[in-house]
């Protein structure tokens, strides 16, 4: 984008670095395994520069507060507050997931075990929601500031109920599209809406806007999270960084895997539910999967779908009518997100 | 008490069951399984009737706030919530320490796993913050409503401050009666302090009144847990349901036990420390225990202990100043909390 992104991240750095310093009276460890998380400490909880998040969701925060017409300085704690969410949920799922690398270091449940590091979750859970108590003393008046927390509040729910639906999916031999939108629209889409709604409403939108920048949260998130699924299975394992059709091994049930096992059965056909039937796939089944999902034309339509709902984003972006150059930052930015190839 | 609970007790569940009715467009599994956790369902998720929490916190809120002059009606719903951040914590701690029954009933995770028991509790925590906004409705002005949420979330912290120092006392050797004091004050006592903290709030208390019955709440809390702490050792198996000596057998590092370590170092002795060093504690070894607790005179010093402290949070609620008929029965709530016998 043709704006400088360098000092919305910085502050936001800088910020959460602050939300994660222990009090004197607290346990440092307890905020040492945070930071361990965030990317700023290494397995002996020593200080250390690590690979972190992207940011993403406070940036859109801070960018939609700008748009909004208000000054993003007076967002950065909202801003953190929705990462801590994310991360927070990172850990949770994690354990949940049973995953043992994330950001190529192992996991916070794989070097301190599951209850300290489900603790930990919820310690940073908590001081996320500290954090919006800030607000005030940036000169937010009080009805702002619990329409904000409110919005997070009804985004964490609206989490759980995602992470719910895809953990019962794993049980499930019939998913349809519709619910995996439903899935998704909980799992990514929520924090993203929330970010941005969050940012315009302390920018000074009123309230109908705000529903303009969540809607366009919305959607951006679950293109966001279809453009992902494709990249799962036809990116480039050089530009992913994971192996080639990662998620076709795992036998991850995304969209255009629902849509293709949806077209098999409409046609009468099962030979990709047979092969996810299978108690293992052998990357010798991959290239037939693949064949598979290109008969059903499920990448197109995955592609086509992510598109349709990147086209209403931005047209709700733009009814937003928020400051042009910053609208067209943040418009450059979502295309970014959905055109990239990792 | 002279004051009649029902009222207030019934209040509180019929709110409790309507925060956790499923919206419409909500999984309704999802809300099923907090549901069971609370006692109204049971495994197949249909309704049902069974053994609950006592439901004391949300009790003691509505006291505080009715006692501070205020409509306790109008504090339900932050009492709900702080029953339900109970609530939640107690669904992760059953994850973290491994506990396969509650309230005679098979835990979350031993039914659904650990992924989706982990998940429901997040869940019931976010459920938990959503009923704060309601009070807004109720009459209370946003910079009050606001303040009964920067508490809630103060004392979820503090929480999981508590919580990270219990799993981290089982790895260590020699735990202090102080470090002990900093671990149940984290893990029982802020809850509590925060009920009637938030409840005096509500009530219109003005913030030095508010900390006073913080103050109450607090002393209230770490005495009750060291009166758990004796009746784990030396209750009556009949009246308290669990087996006799029971924190003996598990080897539990509770207040009794630790002064008693700390006597045995000063006095050169090791013969409890020995004891607690072999790898299991068989019930033929119990007495043994319980002779070498008793020369230490930890059970006088534990109820001391406790004495001492509930003392001083009587004084603090009458400090507080509260309507003299409700802080009477808070008074006799707080005496029958600290001389039962389960």
């Amino acid at each position: 984008m043709s704006l400088d992104p360098q000092p919305y991240l910085d502050a936001i750095e800088s910020h959460l670095q602050r939300l994660l310093t222990p009090p004197e009276n607290a346990s440092s460890d307890m905020y040492g395994m945070m930071r361990y998380h965030m990317g700023w400490a290494d397995e002996a909880l020593r200080p250390l520069e690590a690979p972190r998040g992207k940011r993403l969701r406070p940036l859109l925060c801070l960018l939609a507060c700008e748009a909004a017409g208000g000054d993003w300085r007076s967002a950065v704690p909202a801003a953190c507050a929705i990462e801590l969410v994310h991360n927070f949920s990172l850990l949770h799922d994690d354990i949940e997931d049973n995953s043992t690398t994330r950001r190529h270091r192992p996991t916070a449940w794989t070097l301190w075990g599951v209850p300290q590091a489900l603790n930990t979750g919820d310690a940073m859970w908590a001081v996320s929601h500290l954090a919006n108590h800030e607000l005030t003393a940036l000169g937010h008046p009080p009805e702002r500031v619990l329409a904000a927390i409110r919005r997070l509040d009804e985004a964490c729910l609206r989490l759980c109920s995602g992470q719910y639906l895809d953990l019962r999916f794993e049980q499930m031999d019939v998913v349809s599209v519709a619910e995996y939108e439903e899935m998704i629209s909980g799992k990514t889409a929520a924090l993203l809406s929330a970010a941005v709604a969050i940012g315009a409403l302390l920018g000074g939108a009123e309230e109908g806007v705000v529903e303009e920048w969540a809607a366009y949260g919305h959607l951006l998130g679950i293109s966001f999270q279809v453009v992902d699924d494709i990249l799962g299975i036809w990116g480039d394992a050089e530009e992913t960084g994971k192996s080639a059709a990662s998620d076709i091994v795992t036998r991850k049930k995304t969209l255009p895997v629902l849509y293709a096992l949806d077209w098999e059965r409409e046609q009468g056909l099962s030979d990709l539910a047979d092969l996810y039937a299978r108690p293992t796939i052998e990357k010798a089944d991959v290239a037939q999967a693949l064949a598979l999902l290109e008969r059903a034309g499920a990448r197109k339509y995955a592609q086509r779908w992510a598109d349709d709902r990147q086209e209403q984003g931005l047209a709700h972006l733009r009814d937003a009518g928020g400051q042009p150059d910053v609208t067209a930052a943040l418009a450059v930015l979502t295309l970014t997100l959905l055109y990239r190839l990792s």
